[in-house]
């Protein structure tokens, strides 16, 4: 079963699992999972194929968290090779969702079934939630699943989701949080009318640039230990006919707060709409709230986690609430502590996507020591019994 | 020969004279003219049909200025006659260029062929300068002809622009000079980026804000006697990808300036530039200038025509520099009076657009006693002998 992780990743990344396709991603994940004794249940919502296995029935559940689905590709003539067609070249694995994030994919399976091999009769349950939708609208993906497992009472006790985290070196980065989103699509009104006859018309350009200088000014919240202050930014602005002799009637502008547990919604929302009405603004503000903060303690999660990554990569993996959104989001609503860990995240998105092969075994073995850090008691380790394993995780993982 | 400006309103607004179309309006015009005895000189530049006429080879010259160009008619199904089948409804004559300024033309030739029926040896000349490209992109019409005149020497003392420059009633309002159009095109740079990771980026939106605001504050000149101040005006303002969740690298906007005689643009670039490079922006503006400002003191055209306002109309006309840009930008440049003035402006470039059907002969008198206001010895005038003229002109005119 040599350099196993890495024959998945390459099964996966030949799917053409196009957001928000699976294109059959998830049933090769339950062959695997059928043949460990996982119970299996597909949870297809809308358009979206979604996956909950779970292996035990007793508490703590550790969850393993994902997706199938890729991004685009855009344009293939950039690619140096087909983005769905695996290639190895100087020692990285190229392909549409090498690092985000079928790699962790074949990583969780290879790492639990490992786990098994040695802890048959584990304490607790191991679980798996992966959706074909994160890269998408996500509606019908992570969330609907989510809703479904609370709604009978299954909540998790630790999640690993596994999107990649990793900045510099595979090792660097754990993802304890992530920001909140929350969007605002505002319509400034004022009068249209010719140019030359301004004092008829109200330029609504002219009204809104001292409120958005005031807006893009405000300190929302200082942040805290774990976030950086909360950001304002306008994403879109326009007003115009296209015509050069017309003072425009309205402005429309799409802004976006990425915040923190330091704030709220709520003031967040009140204090837009004090600095808007100050300004005696005729408009039309809708909010939508993409995302609320997370963020996951310092706990048994995050220690077992920083402990196989030290003992993996000799790395000591700083903490981090950095970058957009993830699933995390909806996850940490039935689970108290959600960890993000994965690959180097430099090429996901873009052309020539890939993951360095050697990263492969790492992650497989970051994930599995991190699940016998939460489920095996101490005595039974790998770490606290190294001679008494050393030698068939050598062999399994084909080390040198 | 009863109102017959009239019947010649109705020819010209049948001819389907679409900018910078003539569709054979200033052949109409010259069939009159060469009965009248004028020098006809057809200029055609590009696809742009242009006329110069003259009586006489003395100065003072004073010419009438105007086009045979519409602008285009809108939704057909909204009109409530077709705009190029002339239609009298309730005292109006309904159709597209009957305001602006069909029926100007009309009551020129009128004018003029009642002028030489008194007149036929009269001092100085008289000429007409017809373009058919006046409410289009206007670079081979007004202009072009101008420039001719000018190569050649062959200078004007007076002219009468036709446009519609009444607000409420026949007679209200003569122009007698019009702001000038200074246009920007602004790009402001910042650097794009993801709106997770705003310091990576540099809105440009948010570093537009202030110096918008500023720039819409600025006081630019009081304006004097004839104008209103400078106004400053954004017509377009464009930022963003279409992405929420990307800071946008440039905004782009469109500003225009209507600037007075007390100003210059020298001296309006320059203050803007300085606003710019003391926020720091990076940014690139180009400069367009549509048209200089002109004015036209009260002097011997002015007066002549308010004269023959009051005595047709019994109005006290006012002076007036407001309103777009007209070819008396153009005209200004060769002739030290250029007076615009004509019917009701409140219909134009509209649907349904009209001109009173008394306004017409009207119009045609007004312009008659102008020139010989300027053209005709006192003792000989109309004003001045009007019992050696009256029955004439009561006959000519079909006065009740």
């Amino acid at each position: 079963m040599s350099n196993d992780t890495l024959a998945l990743a390459q099964t996966l990344i030949a799917r053409r699992s196009l957001t928000p396709a699976d294109d059959a991603c998830q049933q090769i994940l339950i062959d695997r999972l059928e043949k460990l004794g996982f119970h299996i249940e597909k949870m297809r919502f809308g358009d979206v194929d979604n996956l909950w296995a779970r292996h035990g029935n007793t508490t703590p559940i550790l969850c393993f968290a994902g997706h199938t689905d890729v991004v685009p590709t855009g344009p293939l003539e950039q690619w140096d090779s087909d983005p769905f067609t695996p290639t190895i070249r100087d020692g990285r694995l190229y392909g549409r969702g090498a690092a985000d994030m079928k790699s962790s994919l074949a990583a969780f399976i290879t790492a639990i079934e490992a786990f098994l091999a040695q802890h048959a009769h584990h304490q607790g349950s191991i679980a798996l939630l992966i959706t074909s939708d994160e890269e998408g609208v996500a509606i019908d993906g992570t969330a609907k699943v989510v809703e479904t497992l609370k709604a009978r009472g299954e909540l998790l006790d630790y999640c690993i989701v596994g999107e990649p985290t990793c900045s510099d070196k595979l090792g660097d980065t754990i993802k304890n949080g992530r920001r909140g989103s929350l969007s605002g699509n505002l319509t400034i009104r004022g009068i249209q009318g010719h140019i030359a006859y301004p004092h008829l018309a109200k330029n609504p350009i002219h009204l809104a640039a001292p409120v958005i200088a005031e807006l893009a000014q405000t300190e929302w919240d200082q942040g805290n230990e774990f976030f950086p202050p909360t950001s304002w930014h306008i994403s879109n602005i326009n007003a115009g006919t296209g015509a050069t002799n017309v003072i425009p009637g309205a402005l429309n502008l799409l802004f976006n707060f990425r915040f923190s547990t330091a704030n709220t919604v709520d003031s967040l929302t009140v204090k837009v709409h004090e600095i808007l009405d100050k300004h005696g603004l005729d408009y039309e503000l809708q909010w939508e709230l993409s995302g609320k903060p997370y963020l996951t303690p310092k706990a048994e999660l995050a220690d077992a986690m920083h402990a196989a990554i030290t003992q993996v990569t000799a790395m000591e993996p700083q903490l981090s609430t950095s970058g957009g959104t993830s699933d995390g989001r909806f996850i940490a609503d039935i689970c108290p502590q959600v960890i993000e860990f994965g690959p180097r995240n430099a090429t996901i998105h873009k052309l020539n996507e890939y993951v360095e092969v050697d990263d492969l075994e790492q992650l497989s073995r970051i994930y599995l020591l991190t699940i016998e850090n939460l489920l095996v008691p101490a005595s039974e380790t790998i770490q606290e019994n190294p001679d008494s394993f050393i030698n068939k995780l050598k062999k399994y993982f084909n080390f040198k």
